[in-house]
Formats: C-alpha cells, sequence, structure tokens
C-alpha cells in the first residue's frame, strides 16, 4: 500500500470491504429465512424479502469480484434491496439480519457514488 | 383470459413473458461465454460482459417468480446490463445472444415502467 | 439429425433435453415454494426441499451448459434431490412440481450411466 | 462448548466450518477465473473449472445453511469437483486456490461420512 492511494486503489479497496459485507449479508439472510421458515412464520414476506436480499447480495458481490464495468446498476438495485430488508428484519427483531443489510447498502450506496 | 384484461392481469402477464426472456437470456449467454472460451477468445471483456448478463438474468427471473415487492431496482440493473451485453454481443458477431439480450432489456424497462 | 447418431451426438441431444427439463424444474419448484409461503404453510420441510431442488438443478443446467467434465457427479446429486423432491410434492398434492422433479430425475439418471 | 460434546454439536460444529471453507473456495475459485481470463488465458479447462467448483461450493454451503435433509449427496458432489479443481490449479500454479478448494474437499468428505 502506498502512502497517498490513488482513487483507483482507493476504490479496489472499498469493493474489497463491500464484496465481504455483501457476501455476509448473503448468508445471514438466507439462514434467517431458514429460520424463520423453521419456526412456522405466519407471514410469507419477510421470508421472500430474505431470499430477494439473500440473492441480489451474492449477484453484487459477483459482479464487483468479476470487476464487472456494469456493476453501478446492480449495486444501486443492491442498496435499494437491503435497504428494505433491513427495515423488515428491525420489524420482526432480526437485529443481527439488519445490521448485515445495513453493511451492505451503505457500501453499496458509496461505491455507487464513485462511478464517473 | 378476460376480454378486458384488468391491470394487475395485464402486468401478471407482461410479467411471466418477461421471465421467459430474462431465463432465456440467462442460459444464451452463459452457452456463448463458454463458446468463446473454447474457441480461445482473445479478450476477457465480452466472456466477462457475459457471465455478467447470464447471472443478472436469472437473479431478476427469480425476482419476478418470488413476486418480490422490490423487483422494480433490479429490473432496471438488468434492462441496463442486457442493452451493454447486445451492444458488445454485436460486435463480436453473436447474433442470437445480442438478439435474446435486447428481447430482455426491452421487456424489462417495459414493466420498470408499470411499477406504481 | 442424421440416422446413425453417433455415441457423441446421442449424449449431445439426451444432455440438451435434460439442460431443458432441470431448467423447468429449477422454475416450477421456486414458484411451488412460494406459492407454499404465500398460502401460509404450516411446515418447513416441504419449502426448504423446493428451495434445494430449485437451486440443484439450475446448477446442474450449468454445468451441463458449460459442458463440464466433472458433471457426473453434480448429476447424481441433481437425480437424487429431485427423486426426494418429487415425493414431498407428490405428498402435498403439487402434481405439476412433482412431475417436473421426475423428469429431471429421470434424465439425470439416464445421462449419469453414459458416463465413461 | 461443552466438553462432551454430543454428536449432533459435532457435526453442527463442523457443518459451520465446512460452510465457510466452501464460501471461500466459491470466492477464490470466481476470482481465479476472472484473473485467469484477465491475463489472456490460452485454454477454456481451467476456466471452465474455475467457474464449476466456484457454483458448486456455494450451492453446497447454502443446503448446508438451508439445513437440507438431503446435503449429502450435494456435498459428495462437491467434494469431487473440488479435488479436480486442486489439481488444475496445482497445475496452472494457482497455489492459495488449490488450498482453498482442498480445504472443501476435505470437509465435504467428512461430513459425507458422518451422514448416517
Amino acid at each position: 500500500m502506498s502512502q497517498h492511494p490513488s482513487a483507483e486503489s482507493l476504490l479496489s479497496s472499498q469493493m474489497a470491504d463491500c464484496i465481504q459485507d455483501c457476501l455476509t449479508s448473503h448468508a445471514v439472510c438466507l439462514e434467517t429465512a431458514m429460520s424463520l421458515l423453521q419456526k412456522g412464520t405466519t407471514s410469507a414476506d419477510p421470508v421472500r424479502m430474505l431470499l430477494d436480499c439473500s440473492e441480489v447480495c451474492a449477484t453484487n458481490a459477483h459482479f464487483m469480484m468479476r470487476n464487472s464495468p456494469v456493476y453501478g446498476s446492480v449495486c444501486q438495485a443492491c442498496a435499494q434491496v437491503c435497504t428494505h430488508c433491513a427495515e423488515v428484519c428491525d420489524k420482526i427483531g432480526e437485529k443481527d439480519c439488519a445490521n448485515a443489510c445495513r453493511a451492505s447498502a451503505r457500501c453499496c450506496e458509496q461505491l455507487a457514488k464513485l462511478i464517473p
């Protein structure tokens, strides 16, 4: 690492962190969905939202891993879905999942702003 | 089918068509990527774009299949990636793949407009 | 098609059919899982099995699309999961889904036998 | 952790480790595939194997996360694909990826043995 990181290396380091955040919320959302199902959830909505969020987080992580030139729009979609999912998690008391989703939403929003 | 379909059934029928279009371009993009690889492609860019497009088409189809309340942002991302991928396919002479991507881009744009 | 297809072209034609069968059960299983959830299912088990089956069918189809040299073990896993899922679908009266899973199980078993 | 873990908690702890190993090789394989592509690889085979391995590792991790009753066959398929992929990575000097794949192969083999 140089002492004065270039814009490019800053982006690359932020992206590496965001890949990790998205892979974490991908996993936490899937596990939370299954745990709700196992408990005998009465509503389909949170499970659906968690499956949605889990999948878009994985897809977004893969776009960044592939260094995709078109990751910006997927990053924005991921930020929106994660924000919604965090709200749903708050309502049903799934605090860890809400935090994971908010972390992903935040890093995706920040990355989306950096796209020229 | 009623003679005067409601807005809801119109959306639902358009969505069913779009799921099919996205699943088709998901498959065609993956097969085209592997065919380029097999031929010993000289550039990574078209393969990457085809893998990107294949994945976002699947994710978008899954959001629609799950009847997700947040599919709009994924649909827009899918439209953008498919449009780029169609252009890349045109340049390398992959006409069938270009057509599949354009069909998906079009249905996603139309669906995204219908979201209230 | 030649009148006396070679072993290779027979495999390739069976594989193309199996890719289609697996993509169909991938879609039908996901849609059936969401429909159960929407109805307010009382047990997690069928939804879990349907999500399992949907995912392994997609993975198996992708292995075949990539012309993978190691698709045999995934094909066997897919056959087993599809067979279980078909039984679960029978029990809960999801006849179309049971049929789709059985078609995939059958083509995967046949393909797995052809591997030298 | 109790001093005398039950068979069930041992399985559960081994499974949690294996989920992590599989998610790691899922990521490393995808990144290695893209890096080979970027360098202008001359052969399609390693890229294909890395994409195969990346996908089956994710699918296997998801089966374990869902606590699937049929994860055994997917676990065996994952072990086989990871073993092949590790050999391919050795040949092309991708040591980190080879190690990640071998770790996943090992944990999958161990888990598959524990299934009653």
